[in-house]
């Protein structure tokens, strides 16, 4: 135990090929990475048996699974790392069975999250995906046979979920005119925007909702069918939370008969499985769950988790560790 | 003359075949409307030497030309009204010489361009509509191989052109975090931002620049070769303006062999031309001349214009006359 303290902490990298910006990081810090992708075509139970003992730490980035049975080839492992801000793609339980201690992003991509939910709802209700698509494709004449857009000043925004996100987005839309209110579970002190308790109503009186909730049982499926009927057929959603807010199936249905106007969507079901029907439609922009993956938030949400191993091998408080009970 | 007063005034409308916002709005009032495009395929010329006499009033829609000999052929015309804060198309000094009267837009488009500039902005360093081609192609895996986007907040905005448009664009960016300072004749009063009195020093201590200004013989090619060199490889330009503040064949250089990141673009020095080098480049999203046009505020420049042609028939004050001298 003195003498493996000594020896630089061995940890394990688990990632996608393309997301490498952490590596750097740790090769300038006194860390034995191993990664696990450069093994993805053998079986990753056999890297993890090899290896599995000198394993104290997993540097998690992308959000690849890290189930119960990956923990418990780790023996020696203490700490999971979180290069995000979701931590669901970690088997918890097992994690507070072994006392492994989970850190996640905390706010880090808040600000890239929110200028993104604002760039995609600009985006859609001034066409800008399409008229990009329209220029390019060497139609543009004299005349003016491109679809109109719709204007963003004293449109109804409602904001599901007002957390640091949700106060964010509704920070940014005050400078183009738009009337902000917000669903969320309580009222928030000091807050100047109108509350509802039920997103229906919030539906009803609003002409765009911002969906930067979180996903529980509670906000699974909360835009429903109902939902996007009462909002109507100039209705704009924009969901930068999670898929899971949305019902996808109905939502397509909406949007292919016009129940509402279009959706701008960060995030999806099942991903990276995007519905077909989508790829078609000009009232729609897609987004690959890339809100908070801007360069600069990279290397910030890189120097936290490096700062997290280093404080943690030296007993040193931990920044965003998560709460397992 | 008296009789003719007691008749309905023809306005003849000037706009391409799918600019037919104001049509409803003239029949709902008094006047009698010819339409140019109609008889497109005849000559222009055989169908105003036809209706010349009567035509005391031409509507001007979508920026087509309004040149002398246009005029000339109407020696009853007494207003031109532009739907359109433009009014470079008509031909002023025949206007000055006879007497008639020109309207535009006023302010009418402002709120929806700052949106637009805004959006292009969101849209280039975000990579917004790079990510919707790629998403809609299909190719989006758990490989994250998508081109990462970067941050706004901290930015450094150099807005050229601080009028109203300029003054909108500032405070819908101030809540993103972005640092603004400005480039005009002269500094303003009353303006929190730091003033630059030479383009070139704006492009060296910003990290964007947004062209905001109007068009002249000063403002010709503000943005050449050695601006865009100051400004630096990772710099971005927004063009709301007009085409030709940017050397754009210099601009096509720039883009393709890094020497600026990106570009968001609503307006060309040869509309509709567009280089077609642009076509196939990832930094780049196109706009074709649409950053006014909302179908609300194609509907609040109906009633200006519909206001504007009643009061001078009325002999009452107009609302944006243009001055001609």
């Amino acid at each position: 135990m003195e003498e493996s303290s000594l020896l630089p902490p061995v940890v394990l990298v688990h990632r996608p090929p393309a997301l490498d910006f952490i590596d750097e990081h740790l090769s300038r810090h006194s860390f034995t990475a191993l990664y696990t992708h450069t093994s993805l075509e053998d079986s990753l139970q056999d890297f993890l048996s090899s290896h599995a003992a000198s394993v104290r730490a997993v540097v998690s980035l992308g959000r690849l699974p890290i189930p119960a049975e990956f923990i418990s080839n780790l023996p020696s492992l203490e700490i999971v790392v979180c290069a995000s801000v979701g931590f669901d793609h970690v088997d918890l339980d097992e994690c507070r069975r072994r006392g492994v201690v989970i850190t996640n992003a905390g706010d880090a991509y808040g600000e890239d999250v929110a200028d993104l939910a604002v760039g995609l709802l600009i985006s859609v209700i001034r066409r800008i995906a399409a008229v990009d698509r329209y220029v390019r494709s060497g139609q543009w004449t004299r005349l003016w046979d491109y679809p109109l857009g719709f204007k963003l000043n004293r449109k109804k925004v409602g904001i599901v979920g007002l957390g640091s996100i949700g106060s964010l987005v509704a920070k940014r839309l005050e400078p183009f005119g738009c009337i902000i209110s917000y669903n969320s579970r309580n009222p928030k002190p000091d807050v100047p925007y109108a509350y509802y308790s039920n997103i229906l109503s919030l539906a009803a009186d609003n002409d765009f909702l911002i969906l930067c909730c979180s996903l529980t049982d509670e906000t699974h499926h909360i835009v429903n069918r109902e939902v996007m009927e009462t909002l109507g057929k100039n209705g704009v959603i924009i969901n930068i939370g999670r898929g899971g807010l949305i019902d996808e199936k109905e939502m397509v249905k909406c949007l292919v008969n016009g129940v509402i106007w279009g959706v701008g969507l960060d995030v999806f079901e099942n991903e990276p499985e995007v519905p077909e029907e989508l790829f078609g439609l000009e009232n729609v922009v897609l987004s690959p769950h890339a809100a908070g993956m801007t360069a600069e938030s990279l290397n910030n949400i890189s120097e936290v988790a490096i700062a997290n191993l280093k404080a943690f091998f030296a007993d040193q408080p931990l920044m965003f560790t998560v709460q397992l009970d």
